[in-house]
């Protein structure tokens, strides 16, 4: 029986244990048999689920423990933060943040920006028809047009821009797609695709060489991004009282600005960084994607993000994030 | 009983479901009672060793689906890689670009460099006793005395290189450490700390302004990764017969070098992108990273990768990834 | 008599040989006398139209040679172009490259975006205020406010957009102002201070950090130049016979193709270029830019290039250049 | 006559006439004529000298005006700083700084490294092999060889280091040479050759793409600079009294300080610079140069400059440059 017929003719959770076995006698003949033993089978996750949707091949799963931040003030509500992480003390340090931003006034945050997107590569014959696709896409009436194109794929996505960039003959049509709660990658490549069907129309000498450029950035440092954001752009900002940083966090507030403006300016500044001015943003976002079901690759371009900290004329603490491409 | 005896007075299980007892009840009086009610809480976690040493505050865990890949024919011989992940086709496409290379004759990998980093920022009082504190770390005979400073807080991990950066009156001294198979963040922190104590008797006016100045540089998307490496730097290639691009692909060989050209070399380079030439490293990485419990957080910089191809005079695929910084 | 007061006293050229023999004097007495001495002082410079406006404690010139480069058929026409410069080879090189272009079909190349920046730093009190801000600027009827106000101040430049970039409780306007073929910077610093001024009545609070906040950007190599343009945005490609490629530029298509690869793509890349996948677009630029009285200093951003090559079916040579920042 | 048989067959002088004649009825020819007139063509230049050095096609000269700032107290000593420029007030600020920092106790630099580049470009058969020849160049014992080799074709310049970086089966090879005073663009490219040709004797396989591959990285905007520095590296630093700040550049300390922190800092972190974290290090670098027969081209890498501020313990300005790469 071949792999991927197990789903097809055992139930999900039997497929699993039957490709375990199978799996076991692979590695044994390898010399690492015994591998997968502390890979637990069950009885967490229902197969049945993660066939055909989440994953191939599966022979169990990681229990990544989840720890809970909060309650954490922002804008005026109690929340609270799952984090699932294997980084000890992350969960740790992380409340005693929250704790020290809801000793003050709290947090407040705010969405800059909102918009999914995806850069479909397409060549033309020259690079002087490629300047003419740029400007034709640029022409409202036209834009309105792709619009149309683009939303008649979804019931709910609203297509709110296409930035066209000219590389000699090719075009990089940076689509930029509300999405509202939704992640929205699918929603944005669905309606790519009919925005390039109306163009090919337009333009019949164009041909697709890929849905996505990279200029999206999907999952990769990239300075588009952090320049005109991907997903949603926010920013948040907290003042902690001077006692507060002395009690909770152990440290004097003239200490910390300093450290910020020394390691996250300039020692990011100094190591030839985009987007990345802040400590370790990397391992909140991570940890939250993963309690929450979000794709921790894209954490790359997620955790773009700027922490600036300011001394009050009281003597408090000042602290933000600016983040543009969650 | 604050959160944090829970530990202390109860077994860690039973401290699992105290907490998340006492949590539901707080996620009740918010309007959100049954969050939680998804997210198991037993049995495949042991949160005796999870305590003190992976998370805290921990109310269940996140079971991640595990695929396994394979086998992959590399260096001649046959591997199996283990990928925790909830994006659907990863695994199956993964494993169908393995199949692929082991159609051909394999995948052929070497480690370029090997060193985990840490880089310390300290101050001095001028610039010019910053300047003076670089040059005194580039004499031979003084990172000799550096380097058995840092060698005596670890019986394994050896100080391979001292990297100084002045910024004006600021030095960031890149530190870089072999700590063999070990992931090495706490060996070079130690180091680290022991090559400071050193310097501060050389030089009685520096500061320690942060142990991680950000040169490291850890989890942020930064050129110094890129360029100087951090981690295993590796370059891998395979060549894969054009009938099985054919077949097992089902693209051909020239259709794929060009997409590779026009999305990984020219649509990344147009996105301003450091480091990221590649379609989707970050996902591959990220679900090794997520199975063999190394830190997902870190695939910022351990994604960093730059993927080229070319048609072989035989009409083949010839295809490497050069990663400098997993 | 204090230096600033020669030209006020005495006939503009005249007041250059006073300062310059006092500046001999000056040198002698720290044992450089005579450095002066290759340095002409007349008779090709007028000095009063140097004075006030382009330079000043001006004690002579530098002669640079110009030589000119053509005839270069661009689109349809002949073309020569100056260069200044002191490179050996530049020019000779440059007229081999306008040789082989005009033995083809021409050069075709399109201006794809036009609009020089000044991107004003404001800032709020508080991070809030500062998302305030931007939401109201991106608002079409505001927008149009502030285009009326920037207006105001020119009788040519037209405001094209506002685009504000939040950092904490800063804002870095980037205004984008369509200046003809003026560069533009006077025009467009003056129209921002009235933007701002407007700014200032719908936002007391606000305070004007700089006039120039940095994201403009000029003069220096920025990500944001790369993406999104400044000054002119040009691509320019042609088509060179196989046989010119031989006969005039001494190579084969297949070596420039691979050169260009290897070279401007992957090397630039593996180096963290922003916009500098060129072989040496400074070179022209600035010798250009020194011949037409453009400002050298900006040769940084004006020199962005991404220069692509390809076999064409028929085996000939296409080659482009797109830079979005001239 | 051909161009190029004018400086054969005339003397220099009278070549460029008799091309200024005939190029002024080419322009005519295409309604341009007069284009010429404003450019002198002498008596300031000595076109026996320009000819077969600095240019070539040369039909005159474009006089740049020089402006001499000074005193400056430099580690001690008074110097004078030519600078050629049109840009108005360019001389007289750059003057205002020099006169502020030398009523404080003067500036100190001091040179952090010092070493020009040249990189290029090799293929091997397979990335295993240029794997292979990274690691046998970083063997001590090799690069001796090489630098041998390359000191043999100079009696000045020193090989300071290779550092080869492999991207699939290219290698990029930076070597990095000790020059002195001069510039060496020509010792190191001639060195460089040496090397190539011992590695073919090691390396049959070896093939030389270029000579610079894009690591060295001249005249791109590139992390390789910022980080690796190129030519001479040096920082500087002044601590300008609180009252000289007032009464020369009629600012505060706070002010100053803190436009640097938000323009220079921040702004530019958010306009996504590599080493561009200064207001406008390149009108300096490029106006020296001019005056100083450097090329004005390299100044997109020379620019590179951090300016760092600080309120001192007693209020006065401390200000620092750092510049890796000039």
């Amino acid at each position: 029986m071949k792999d991927h017929e197990l789903e097809r003719k055992l139930d999900p959770h039997r497929a699993v244990l039957v490709r375990r076995i199978a799996m076991d006698a692979k590695l044994s003949s390898l010399n690492v048999g015994g591998a997968l033993q502390d890979l637990p089978v069950g009885p967490s996750l229902d197969y049945g689920r993660v066939h055909g949707a989440n994953c191939e091949i599966v022979v169990g799963y990681v229990p990544l423990p989840v720890g809970i931040v909060g309650p954490l003030t922002l804008n005026g509500a109690s929340v609270y933060i799952p984090m699932a992480t294997t980084e000890g003390c992350l969960v740790a340090s992380t409340q005693r943040g929250a704790k020290a931003i809801s000793q003050g006034s709290g947090a407040a945050a705010v969405i800059l920006r909102d918009g999914i997107t995806r850069a479909p590569c397409v060549r033309m014959r020259s690079a002087m028809e490629a300047a003419e696709l740029k400007l034709w896409c640029e022409a409202p009436a036209n834009f309105a047009m792709l619009k149309e194109a683009f939303e008649s794929t979804t019931s709910f996505g609203k297509l709110k821009g296409c930035n066209p960039t000219v590389a000699g003959r090719n075009v990089y049509l940076r689509l930029v797609c509300f999405s509202g709660d939704a992640m929205g990658m699918n929603m944005v490549s669905k309606g790519s695709l009919a925005v390039i069907d109306l163009l090919r129309l337009k333009f019949p000498s164009l041909t697709l060489v890929a849905l996505s450029g990279n200029m999206c950035t999907d999952k990769k440092a990239a300075a588009t991004n952090w320049l005109e954001g991907r997903g949603k752009s926010v920013v948040v900002e907290a003042t902690i009282p001077k006692d507060v940083v002395r009690s909770t966090l152990k440290t004097t507030v003239k200490a910390v600005v300093d450290t910020n403006l020394n390691k996250n300016l300039i020692g990011s500044a100094m190591a030839g960084v985009i987007g990345g001015f802040n400590a370790h943003a990397s391992n909140i976002v991570s940890a939250v994607f993963l309690a929450t079901g979000q794709d921790p690759a894209q954490n790359v371009e997620s955790s773009n993000c700027i922490t600036l900290m300011e001394e009050t004329p009281e003597g408090d603490l000042w602290i933000s994030c600016t983040m543009p491409s969650i």
